[in-house]
């Protein structure tokens, strides 16, 4: 094994998954061309998301229509029917679990969903000019979770067939973008038997030939939907009459912005969707925003939390509006362990496609790998989120996001090759 | 003729027309049931919209998605193909022409589009009880055109059979809350021979038993949309980076309502409809306003636009976006004639249902009957827009909307016996 | 009598009164100067403001430190130092009172106090270029009180030695630029005798040449001072442990302005003067708004002022801060008696310099002369506001505001022959 | 020397300067009360404000007025009249040099000014419960200077009689709370000898017995003052004729506070005290903004600011206001070298009353000693910024901080032990 991965291979599965990126908890078709590979691959122990997912623990599930309809675009691919059958409802993601004989269990967790994201369409867009540009107008892998699962499949890959002393479970994770996979599965069992966990994530402003061993810096995340109920009248002859939603909307969003920074650290804040209102000649009686709240830690996200809702309620009552507020999905902050990151380090250090090995990094975003890596911290193993750099013409979550491709093979590298020490670092202890 | 008028016929219409709501331009079903019922009455002479709406005119049409959705709708029902056919592209609407020998030339306008208002569905709500509810959720005939078309077909059946001495034009006019069917039909030359125009509202806080005999007070409106565009960023790691559309457009909403009162009269503007981002974890790189202003007269509008343009310009602005503004459809102002003002009182006072019949009034509010008053005004005829009370337990464009149908055949009798009267005044003469 | 008014005399007054204006309840030097003139003209009975003002009804009377500056300042000029003393405390107005004999009681009103304005410095500002201009910087008679104090006392020069069957009193009323004197004089008796009252406004956008006989239109209107109180804070160290005041009350400024027009009639609100905080790096633990709302009628100023104070408890809830509201001064509507319009409208119709007598006119703003009229007629006299047109270069309450002196005749020619009038023609009865 | 400090000598000597608190470049009777001290402990060499601020380099200076009257209030006091002629204009501060013999020189910074912050008077807050609370109604030692000038007077102390080999400078430094005074003396030349510079401050969250051997993450800072010109106009009468600048500063401020976070680490914005506007009646036509921008770095400093002017332009925009944007103070970051917080840790190790020390703290706020430790480390010198632990039951710049004045003798021994160290070790080496 080691530097011998077959890149052509990669880049053609992950321009595959690229073309046809799917929201969180709609990833039918991903899950199931990834099982495809997974089942070309020989692996025989491939546990689907009923059976990964606790119930009751995802977070941001979207209505039945809307998971009907990408269920329905799956179905017009050549993907297995009966695999898709399994992930209705929103069951998506998968682990492929490998045993290789006595010793240690190591995971790697790997995400794969995309992001309501118009994919960008002009010159300089290398998916655009080679032809892999997102069929699913509106929706992009803008976050590189589509060579996330790439690089999960490579490393099941290197695994299918090897001779090794322990247990490898790839976890293909749904719902990243909406922190809503990681604390199901988190639950679920799966992790509790594994000694040491890997997360990856591509990009973050590191460019080609950095890998950082360990990152720390994540971001505790909570969602908030905020939904403005008013009273309508007619614009033009009684707008008196009228509790004016938009207004109420309006008010808060200007105010949600405006909390106040923190001096103990960052914190974020951001309305990302907004709608109020059905026709210009009438009072608005209905508004919501969809936003969120971060802190560098919890009680800094807590802080924002607590002051969102208070501009949101007091936005409400200024315009006569009532409001409900609903908490949709959370994250905690989590630290890799150094013992770990070292391991990185050294096998990075080692590869001819790596120029620069960061000991840490700060995220400074959020990540529900931490669910993960806390489930497994908590119950004695050890976790280490991995960077692997890449250059990247546009910034994450924009429609020129793209992924250098040279990557692909580098991260596949660096994960193999760190698993493999683990496996035999444990056997020689 | 006179109080003779078949009430169930008029109530059993009205409920009809009341459960299929359509909105502006596309009252696909609603023009093919007046048309069959026109057809029932022994109309001959029916012209339909693509012949009454001069190309290019019309204002505020939907997208053909939307508008090929509410087709399929109508198709479902049990109205004539062949008549919807003829309206595809939204070409709604429709003029009955009915030829009573030599003498003038008299036309009732009625507008019959509903709007996008959700319909209560509470106790005491009467089409909820009765079971006559829009089966079109969240839409409704919120203004009483189901009402107002109900009078036009009243009107015709009162002059179907009848001897008199003139020529009878009774108008359904399409898309009346975009203020976007009266231009069309205004300069169609359909009016260019009309001696007396007749418009009618229903409600508009007169109780049953009011008639007003000749309404002004139109406001001057014009419809705007704002659409921004910034940057999208993740919101997280990089929030900095992105140019936020909600921020610009909340911002926009905030000062659009606080345009400065103008000494000269009334004003209104209203951010009717609006929405923006796609994700609570990306800054949004898109928004729009759908908006009007009003003005008591047409500078008192242009001054609120004016103000409204340089908001929005400037809201874009400070938050690095850019923004595109087009101007929607747009409505002037009337005056009712007191020629036929006096007409209309002279017969309602002499009707048994009316109790109270005011001279003038104020309507505060916009219509596109404007177009079509001043078209006949500026060929030489007179106008005047009627109001019939009715007892409404919402306001107008509100959930609770509902008419009192003991109101549709005084609405009937009034402007039957004022058409009878105007072909009389006229012959005499 | 008649068209024979001393027009230098009148000149050289108003530029007198004009170059030291005084704010509400501070007019010492005003009154202390109209009450010499007064004397000079022959007026034994002179009623001085704490004969006059009802205890406990004065309206917006600044704080002791403030009216102390003025009186010092008054004290500086040649006025008598006697009078001055029995203004102290902010007791400032006269009334003058003529007896001529058996007859009816005819009473004028005026007002006299100025402006918290800077007036032009610049060429073409007359005040300015022929050396009148406001010596108190940033105080202005930016409203024309300079001419109507004139007018009144032109009126009693006109009066003072002539032989006349009846009583006049002419009322030179402090503050009421903060609608603030009308009610203590209203209360106070001396309008209980009055069998016609004539109040008078110059400008308001008539040209020179123009009078309007009876006035209506008078807006409702009450002010509000809110007080905000939050948390200081270092800005830099700890931004988030403070309550922000200065957001608070941009927070509620924003949607003052944006309370909704009322379909009912025209509504108003001011944030007029507004401050916050202490210094840059600390966050504002105070802040406060005076500001204004009017309304058509008494229930659109309290529908505004309800919704004003919504706005503005909410808008401190908002940011953690505590707001105190005080509703401050407010003055009712008012409508001028038809009779004695036509008295106003005949004198002028009759004057050389009167080009055009309209008969009504809309003030479109607020005035406390309404207290006044309501009195009269509530006691069963009658009552009228005149307008006396000016060419004026700025509006009013700005600092290019002048008035064109051929008016000062003007006006003093018709309140006189209009008083003649009066008081003959109850005579004649 | 060591921990023998004359304690009660520094508690009445800080409660003096507390009593009279004065704002940044204001400071007369405290400079002129630290002469008296510095004359009184036989130090010859003292060099004023005139000679130690480059002409044309202070920041924020008031205008003549305020200094004026700030200058009258101590001239009541007991100070030397001579001392304060020569501080008029606001040439406050004052360098006392102290010359050893051969051997390196040390200079030691203390800040001296006041804040416009009104001082707790209730049960619990000390210097009012001890009759030692601020005379000067509405400003106060917030943040602690009153003891800074204490250490510095009392490391005098230490010097002025003993034995050592160097020189050592003491500035008393005017005007750090406008950021004002560090940049004058910076470029004044009297640093250019300097090989060691120290400079202090009490408190911020540290208790009593800790000691910050040497701080870093000074927040870059620059100061905006904002001044909005509009129109002013009626606000009954004619609202829509004004340009309102109280709603362009409101509009600015909701704006200001909403700029977007950054990436790459902490921002701050405050509008920290705003006016506008002269009547409730009348429509705003000035309104200002003095606020500040801060950054980690000066990058992101540098974001806010760009950010916030455009914020601010594109707000008068709207409102048809012009606005003048002036850059106020302005003050870099620094970082404290290593060598000489090594010496500081272990001083304050040995030191009884010192319980804790923590080699390294972020400030996370701004100071202008960063000019001062910027010139010496450019001039090949050595820097660290010393932090000396109290209790303060309040924030800094709140009305209830306080200090603990046992931490006045733990600074005042720090601070002379590391300083009798520096001339040592350099004598040794």
């Amino acid at each position: 094994m080691g530097d011998v991965t077959d890149t052509d291979w990669l880049v053609s599965l992950r321009r595959e998954l690229h073309r046809r990126p799917e929201p969180a908890w709609c990833e039918f078709y991903t899950t199931a061309r990834i099982v495809e590979e997974l089942q070309a691959l020989g692996v025989d122990d491939i546990t689907l998301g009923p059976e990964i997912l606790t119930e009751g623990e995802r977070q941001g599930v979207p209505d039945r229509e809307t998971r009907d309809a990408w269920l329905d675009r799956a179905r017009e691919t050549e993907v297995d029917d009966a695999v898709l059958d399994e992930l209705a409802g929103g069951y998506t993601g998968a682990i492929a679990t490998i045993e290789g004989g006595d010793g240690p269990t190591v995971a790697l967790r790997v995400d794969i969903d995309g992001l309501p994201q118009r994919e960008a369409d002009g010159p300089g867009h290398q998916p655009a000019e080679e032809g892999f540009r997102s069929v699913h107008e509106g929706y992009m892998h803008a976050c590189g979770h589509d060579a996330h699962a790439t690089f999960g499949l490579g490393v099941v890959r290197a695994f299918a067939d090897a001779d090794f002393d322990g247990t490898l479970k790839v976890i293909f994770q749904p719902a990243e973008e909406v922190v809503g996979g990681g604390r199901p599965i988190a639950r679920s069992g799966h992790l509790d038997d594994v000694d040491t966990l890997l997360a990856v994530h591509i990009g973050l402003d590191n460019p080609t030939g950095t890998v950082v061993a360990g990152m720390g810096g994540f971001y505790a995340v909570s969602h908030l939907e905020a939904t403005f109920t008013g009273e309508s009248a007619h614009a033009g002859a009684r707008p008196n009459a009228g509790a004016n939603a938009v207004q109420a909307m309006a008010t808060a969003i200007q105010n949600l912005y405006g909390i106040a920074r923190h001096g103990d650290g960052a914190t974020r804040v951001n309305a990302g969707e907004v709608a109020g209102g059905t026709a210009s000649n009438i009072i608005a009686e209905d508004a919501y925003i969809e936003g969120e709240v971060r802190g560098e830690t919890t009680d800094l996200m807590n802080y924002t939390r607590d002051r969102a809702e208070q501009v949101i309620e007091s936005a409400a009552a200024m315009h006569d509006c009532t409001v409900d507020i609903e908490r949709g999905s959370e994250a905690p902050s989590a630290e890799s362990d150094d013992a770990v990151a070292d391991v990185v380090a050294d096998v990075a250090a080692d590869h001819g496609g790596v120029t620069h090995v960061a000991p840490t990094g700060e995220l400074g975003a959020s990540e529900d790998a931490t669910y993960l890596m806390n489930r497994v911290q908590d119950t004695g193993g050890l976790a280490s989120f991995v960077g692997i750099g890449t250059n990247h013409p546009g910034g994450h979550h924009t429609a020129t996001f793209d992924v250098d491709e040279r990557s692909l093979g580098v991260g596949v590298d660096v994960l193999t090759g760190t698993i493999e020490d683990l496996f035999r670092d444990e056997h020689d202890a």
